[in-house]
């Protein structure tokens, strides 16, 4: 299939430094290129990539000190525009702009929500532009949307087998990985701890809009024996983060669309202690590759009781589901129920017009497994 | 003619508090609905105008609360291409958006672009979507710009002849006008006015953004017998304050793309001290409605030579070149510039395949004067 991938400008694909929706961009557009596919990705122009990259803007927009990113990204899809003939699917990972300026080609074009979708300045958009199909990237981001859209699927991500790699022996310690900021609870999590008797190790960058919160906090909570803040840590250091933990402490306290950070500690076997928000449900299987909890009481029961899971299942449950080979499964999928649905109106139109429909090129399947269900 | 004008949805049309844009938009529709036009205003729910009004937004976003105004934005200009059939010109008030979504519609749209282009971020748009006839408030604005954008013309902004009425009287003291911001001068002002031992009134709000530079540079200057801190004022208490004003000091440090309170003043009898920045130039005539300046030394003499200054001559100018009246005649007379140009191209494409041209509706002149010449 020819496939355009529509990366927000933001950062690098993949990113230098932070950016979520651009590191889930270059591992779909490097696995959909080992299956076969003959992919198109249109980024930064400090991306690297085994697809043919066009060049939406000559440097990441953050590194550029460019704040409003709208100018830029109406310039890439200009670009997305003029080549619109040569794909036969367009898939956007910026939102709101390509509803407006790509609903004439709905037929093949769809838009991944990477973000919370709670924002009352959106709505409008999405009321006044619904055609374009989109994929959330967990059910429970789609509760504040509006009733007309165009819902093609929902697609969890996933992350390639060896970026976080399987720890089998795991450690002694809690894991609290992320950003330190009010809705993600770290607070909760050196309270758990504290219950539970338990090590926890915070690895948690603090951007400008959190300091204060962190100093007034979180600061005054660290001087504990149990608790160990190691400030932001890098991918490499990562994975031995998550390798030697007893659990990943999630005890968020907002509807997260998805979490990158539990798939990071499943793929290293680390088990999950979550409150069940945003995603957290459709992540976890309970008991199997993580405990949902609802109280400290729990969490700080669960920790323990962490220690006895089987860090073997909990990497069975990523491989089954939350790969990036998974994940482009799933979106090839995607692209093949859009396409069959417009070649269904196509046909239905001809056959009303009496006319034979066009042979309609359903893409080619060189390389690919076969694809699987998609939750719709 | 039939006209669309496309508002911002920041604030009311006009706005209630704060809103140069929309003040401006609300001037122009009202003298083109006077002239006989036929307009539609599309804009938030809570404006008022003589011309058919199409809600964009049930509320003024700023009141809504609503911060990025993209998604709102969309929503109407979806609305305006609707109906976009039913116009002959399609006047936006809004920029970037409609140079993405109405390029194919070049033919009879243009954009009044109101703020100020040296801006690294909105470069990209401009330079990927040159067709859009585009209209400068001052040249001086254009000057950022890329090389291939489509300028249609400069218009300089028109003020109703009663908002500031004529005192041609005139009174003892210098005014300062606007926010105070160090991009104002407003540090100036004050030097000027100890320099010539003349009194200095300044009306002028301090957002929250320039709080901080208030309290530290201005604020301490102003305790001495000559200097007047009189804080907001409201239109009426507007009227009065420039009405009794000697002159108005304008002694900015950026390039102000236009600056409302220079013919605000004019209108009122008062003539402007000014640095030459911006459109500072294009406004003032030198020793008939202001007097230009580059030192406090010059501007404290220009604020003696000011009483002596002709006020009746200040309000010709005004009445001359700064009216809404003429800014309207001027904005008719771009518009069937732009008609006329499509207008050719058709002819010529329609000869060069022997076709007849389409009957080309030149629209109606109901109650119009003669259009003026527009600087191209």
């Amino acid at each position: 299939m020819r496939i355009a991938l529509i990366a927000p400008l933001a950062e690098a694909v993949p990113p230098k430094l932070y950016g979520g929706t651009e590191r889930v961009v270059s591992w779909l557009a490097e696995e959909l290129v080992r299956q076969g596919h003959k992919v198109t990705l249109f980024a930064s122009g400090e991306s690297e990539t085994t697809a043919k990259l066009v060049i939406g803007a000559p440097r990441s927009l953050r590194l550029a000190g460019i704040r409003d990113h709208i100018g830029s990204t109406l310039g890439m899809l200009r670009e997305v525009r003029r080549r619109a003939d040569e794909f036969d699917i367009i898939h956007f990972h910026v939102e709101l702009l390509p509803n407006a300026l790509f609903h004439d080609l709905a037929h093949k074009c769809l838009t991944t929500l990477h973000g919370r979708l709670d924002r009352p300045d959106i709505l409008p958009l999405y009321k006044a532009y619904p055609e374009m199909p989109l994929v959330s990237i967990s059910n429970a981001q789609r509760l504040p949307m509006p009733a007309n859209v165009n819902w093609l699927a929902t697609i969890l991500h996933g992350l390639p087998s060896h970026v976080c790699p399987f720890d089998p022996q795991g450690g002694d310690y809690l894991a609290f990985l992320g950003r330190i900021s009010p809705e993600k609870r770290p607070d909760r999590a050196i309270e758990i701890a504290k219950r539970a008797g338990v090590p926890l190790k915070i690895a948690a960058k603090v951007d400008d809009a959190d300091l204060a919160y962190f100093k007034a906090e979180i600061e005054p909570l660290l001087d504990h024996p149990l608790i160990e803040f190691v400030g932001e840590i890098n991918e490499s250091e990562k994975q031995q983060f998550l390798g030697r933990a007893r659990a990943l402490l999630f005890p968020i306290d907002w509807p997260e669309p998805f979490g990158l950070v539990m798939i990071e500690a499943m793929s290293a076997g680390a088990p999950i202690i979550a409150w069940s928000n945003g995603s957290v449900p459709e992540i976890i299987t309970d008991r199997v590759n993580g405990i949902i909890v609802d109280s400290i009481d729990a969490a700080a029961e669960a920790a323990h009781e962490a220690s006895r899971m089987s860090r073997g299942a909990v990497r069975a449950e990523f491989e089954a589901r939350f790969t990036a080979a998974q994940m482009a499964r799933n979106y090839v999928a995607a692209y093949r129920m859009l396409l069959a649905r417009a070649s269904a109106k196509t046909s239905a139109a001809c056959a009303a017009a009496s006319l034979a429909p066009e042979p309609w090129d359903l893409v080619d399947h060189a390389g690919e497994t076969k694809p699987q269900a998609v939750s719709a």
